[in-house]
């Protein structure tokens, strides 16, 4: 066995190197001790390529044995904490090659035949994230499962719906958690999008022109699971577009679970209350003895920042680089790596602080608990059935703008008595419109209110029930 | 004719309002404007929105005729540049609702049944992005074309591909612009991802909670040629997903615009001097006589700026929002306005910048102009062929590792004496292996090494020709 | 008269271009459209510049009065709206120079001697930064000066003071409007240091090397305020540092004021219902003929966005650019326009808002109307006093962290009844500790807890006025 | 001595809370894996807080030596790695005062008397982060003696100046490093500025309200060195203002770093080859033997990034956040910490990339290696003195923008006979104005543009050695 490249490092790298390289700019360099993290998706690629090149004959078939037989046993070391990462083996390409060659001799420096580190990393990237982007795909639809169970339990409870965060209209509780799965769905399908951009192999593009060995790169990306090869070798190692594409979804699913947590804090703050979060999802306070703080809604509504920070940063590296592969993208990973664990640890979490925790029955419990009556008290109180009695007015013959001006004087005469547009008597009513008659009441009911907004998309609990079996069908297909 | 809310706007909204908004806030708040430039979508949208009300009985068929008859005329002002626009009437869609109410009295109030400001400006802003996708798409297949076309003119010229913006190893210039070509074509289908999100129906969801009216939502989609409605009233007024992916998507074409700027501008640096830019496309200096300017791609790489900055600015305006409609949301438009505007001029003006304008006779000229002597004299300054010799080694049967420490020293040596290494003779290549004959040279030569790199996506002439009919087949073919 | 080179800008840039810009081109490069608003800047700067020269010699007395005599006749034309702005001539600049030219020959083509339009354009955005900073830090100094007045008339009013938007402790309302004092200070001061950094001369050297010509630039910096000169010519004509300072400060200020819109936007909901903005800072809706929508402050907050994007686009602009001056640095202007003009409408804005308009007899009229019942009542809400209780237990004697358990036991209690800590009898708070006394509920009243924190910086009455006081003299001081 | 409810912690904050925190909420929640980095500010602030609530006589003299004798001992098991810091305590905070309560009992408890949590975090960061300035700018201030002692050596080394990296004027290469000296003093200073804002005392605001004990808070501020205290409570609290400055200030050290790493790697492109960096700060190619790649400044460029993002995940966070504290606010510290981090690497590493490693005779070897004979030759390229011909056809009495004209034809006849503006004979100069005479060669030289300009700022060596003298007097003195 001949000497090995990768056992000097330590001196320089290669003979053209006079010192090797200093301590601090090794530390600096090196990024082993965040894409160990890569380690599965490294050793897939290499197999996949050294059963390339036996098939191809540019390796023999006992190379492509030792070599996955090496590999078995690395995975063995690392599943099991044992494998010796070295910085001063900079990455985790040259860590696992490495200790490939220690155990297999020639046959493990025969396995870099035609690529090279800049495809290598771009190929591990991709096949990881391919992964990621499944489980949190995966996440969504439990999230959004668990708003529409919510919801289903839900429909016939009747909040104030807000623009301006002014009492606007009655809506159904349901209905308002529906439209966060309308996000997340959309989340779901804007990954997939991602996804077909990300399941592409750049391998075969070794540093940046191609390589001179016959390979067969259409096999590889067959074996890995990918969709198709990157068309330009150029352009394969150096693109990171599936980066910032993939970071500027998860910063819409953070700005959606701001939104939520947005909610979730006022609701549960006294002057609303109207829900509770369990108590493992809250706490306390060291000096104030009787708070119950809704940290976990608040936390993640902060943690958008630092996904959107992932995503300014990731764009910023990008801009102005020229072809091909610099080291600049070496900072690619870490912000992808916290903007997994971010999304995947508030999804699983909302899932669960929504939703409830599933029981041995199958049944699930400590999801968030509704306080109806709340709600209905709000719903009550900034004359929310007003635009119901400009409708009214308008089936009686007046043009929709004229009715809005009458509304606003009853709202008024309401207003300056300090009561609702129900407690007002028929005929003070009548005295802005004379076509009112009796039967405005039921109108102005909140009740009324719901049931009256019955198209596609509307609040009226036919309409929520409809869309409701509409997600649990689509939630339950895949 | 009854009274009309609008007209009396100056002195309050409603009877509810004890006085007119001040100048100040009337300036602050209005959007008119900037969001006047939504009118022709505004107007489609209510046309679209008038022949369902008829449709569905809830206006009558002369309503709508006048409805019809008053909208023909104000496209003929606007078009005209004779419509007056009314700060006092806030923003667009009051502005031409006022105008059509003077024009045709009570059907122009009828209009507004079923429909609030907050669903209509969600069906604009949507209408016009979903036309603007289709004209940036159509721009980044022309700026797709001009960079084939250039390439298809110099596949077999050899420039220094870099890694580090270090000499690595020979590429075709073709093969260099194809890298591009694969950026933007990426680009196109993600924005036609994109659209697929943008060209959906909000209208009907009024202000918030839907409507009393028995709207056929389906219908107004059909007729706007959009691919469904929105299915969550909430959803539908608050959602602003559709701008912040699609800025996250310009972003990315600026981002390759950058990158291809940068390259540019260094390419016509002295010491490059790989191309020249046609002097329509460049500046001089107020004091130094000498000097062109490549100012529009430098111009291009600070814009990518602006865009980007939109995006976080859009990130930023959406975050934390509780539903539903909130006013922060009139800030959606500026941002989404400049992006378009950069987008188009930009890209406008690299197909022409790159590839030349159309002459009369159908050929283009005027575009960049390539200095193949210069790129070769550059491609041989930095052992760019050293790769080669490693793989020719690798056939002779060194392991790759082994290979590369040997071509290391065979530098080393070329550098000390100053020479490259074909200019080393036989006997001091073969000292640092024996294995190495009389062939090596031919490896050695730029055409040699990029005629090697013949497989899938690499540098080979023949692989180049051969994107170049698969990218020729694809612009064509749309 | 000799011919001038800017007369012939349309026909190319000087002798050695072939063609002149194209139209697109010269669109796509021009300023003028936004950077003539630099114009009195620009006069200021080739004033000053022109009067050096003729003290140094280097231009004729007579020289300098033709210029000084243009220079006022284009003043004129400027401010009378007669200025014929050329796209043609670019920007600002070279248009007040044309002209100057065209009205007093060759002097005017002398002014141009010893300055290029680098350093000249850098000078221009210095000098106009620098007095759009004193009008910003005059508005701050407004709306202080608005939230100081409001808070002395109610330091006895108590709201709950929130943490986690939970029920805390009571607090005087009046503290609470000097938090936000508190913030607008560290701006108005970290503007101050901003400009201490922009207020420094450029001119003088010219394209990037300094100049040939023996300036004064000490006598410039003088004529113009400034505090010193640029020590560096490379580094003053390339360095854009003070636009992205300034954009981070502003930030900071947009970010206080969506905290602010934040608060008010609650405050008014009905919910909360502490507060009320004058109808006229307040819209209506099309739709929904109740409503009052508190418009200005959601779009404040929305606001934050946009001046973040500039922040965002400046800093991308700059990364990654090579000395010395690159086109790219024109993109700073508009994000900084954008920025001045955001802040100084929302500061004047909000300071009317809050502390309402000058009346004829001098008091304000028209602020925020405070509800002090709806804040007493959400203040009684949510065991506001029970680190009182805390407190009053370890003045008795136990530990901290003891007399926290005691009370979250006692707070419970009253929970479980449905009643506050005052509430339950003294025999029911014995049993949770025996060393309660009858003089507990003193300690549990709004105003007792209120009273009890009168240390620098806390809530107290006490300390509150003398905040007021401190306050009153700084900014009645400058 | 009593229960202590920190023990209790993992059944649940106190008796309100009916269940524990879940495994995975706490992990979520938690901060200890990255807050413990604050042990020596958390003990520091706790010592100087215990001394003042013994002054005051809020605790006992065995209470404050027990605390005294507790923190010596923890800070003892921190150093020496004993200390267990616990998932469960959530915090750096709860881990030391539970340690310490196990260690000294009720004194322990007696700790938090008169402080929060939010007042003890707010005060931890603050210190930490004055700290970690100061150490910041110590680092700028080496990495500008390093340049200036690289200057020093070579301030008759010319480089062609850049504009839109076209050859503009020839520049002394000290010049250019001067440059960057200045905006790396900018820098020094706005950190100076930010820590004005940093290093005030929010301990005594307690949980948000103040507290109800006779704190002296000033002596606290004075036994950590801090400038003053925090005058509003609320604002103490959630105040995270100095967090954003700062990391707006690294942001712009970053920029500035950019822009000289993005140089760097142009002046060691093969087609510069201006400098050469020490190869223990390269690294080589896993495939290619020639390489030898710029890694450091490289990666420094996409640190940028990083910086950036952290920016602008930090105002995110903060915008529209209401007050006092929110548990966003707990995703301050990872930003914070690892922007300190990047930027002392960062800067200890360009110290020594640039200026070279302190050699045993106090020397410094290893920096920059500087090619004058390429500068040179670069600067003979794109007639960098041209300006200078205008300057002496000014001189002799052209108005400079017809000198500037004359100099456009002589250039494009230079061009046309490939040759420099030296080369032209005087006959052919004198075509282009006759009053040229024999001493223009003088002038045209890259030495005698050099001299020429030589006022204040210029690139003349007799300006750029009085720099030189300046920046050294300054970087001595502190």
């Amino acid at each position: 066995m001949s000497t090995n490249q990768l056992d000097k490092k330590s001196e320089g790298w290669s003979a053209l190197f006079s010192e090797p390289m200093s301590e601090l700019v090794q530390r600096y360099t090196a990024s082993v001790f965040f894409d160990k993290r890569l380690w599965r998706a490294d050793i897939a690629g290499s197999l996949a390529h050294a059963d390339m090149l036996a098939a191809q004959g540019i390796i023999g078939a006992s190379d492509l044995a030792a070599i996955q037989r090496g590999m078995a046993q690395i995975t063995q070391e690392i599943e099991g904490g044992q494998f010796d990462w070295k910085l001063a083996l900079e990455d985790v390409h040259l860590n696992i090659e490495a200790r490939l060659t220690q155990l297999v001799g020639d046959a493990g420096k025969r396995l870099h035949t035609g690529r090279s580190r800049n495809d290598q990393v771009a190929t591990d990237i991709r096949l990881w994230l391919r992964d990621e982007i499944d489980a949190i795909r995966g996440l969504l639809r439990e999230l959004q499962a668990a708003l529409v169970d919510v919801a289903s339990r839900h429909v016939n409870v009747i909040l104030p719906g807000f623009t301006h965060l002014q009492v606007a209209q009655p809506v159904s509780f349901a209905h308002h958690l529906l439209a966060y799965v309308e996000m997340f769905a959309r989340d779901e399908a804007r990954l997939g999008d991602v996804r077909s951009r990300v399941n592409l192999l750049p391998l075969g593009s070794a540093a940046l022109a191609g390589t001179t060995y016959p390979l067969d790169r259409e096999r590889v990306a067959r074996t890995l699971g990918m969709d198709g090869v990157c068309q330009n070798s150029l352009d394969a190692v150096s693109d990171r577009d599936f980066a910032i594409e993939f970071t500027a979804a998860a910063s819409l699913v953070m700005v959606h679970v701001s939104r939520l947590s947005e909610e979730l804090i006022l609701w549960m703050s006294q002057n609303f209350a109207f829900i509770k979060i369990a108590d493992r999802f809250t706490t306390g306070s060291s000096i104030m003895p009787q708070k119950k703080n809704p940290d976990v809604p608040e936390l993640a509504r902060g943690k958008t920042g630092r996904v959107v920070g992932h995503l300014m940063g990731l764009i910023t590296l990008m801009k102005g680089q020229p072809l091909a592969y610099n080291k600049d993208n070496q900072e690619d990973k870490e912000p992808l790596f916290d903007t997994v664990d971010t999304l995947k640890d508030t999804l699983r979490i909302f899932a669960e602080m929504i939703g409830g925790q599933a029981q041995a029955d199958g049944s699930k419990a400590g999801g968030i608990t509704v306080n109806a009556d709340a709600m209905r008290a709000a719903a009550l109180k900034g004359f929310a059935t007003a635009t119901d009695l400009a409708d009214y007015l308008v089936k009686k013959g007046l043009p929709f703008r004229d009715a809005h001006e009458t509304v606003a004087e009853a709202v008024k005469a309401a207003s300056d008595r300090g009561c609702d547009l129900t407690d007002l008597p028929l005929e003070t009513l009548q005295r802005f419109n004379a076509s009112i008659e009796a039967d405005v009441y039921e109108v102005l009911t909140l009740e009324g209110s719901l049931q009256a907004r019955n198209t596609l998309g509307g609040t009226a609990p036919a309409q929520v029930q409809q869309q409701i079996a509409r997600h649990q069908a689509r939630l339950s297909g895949a």
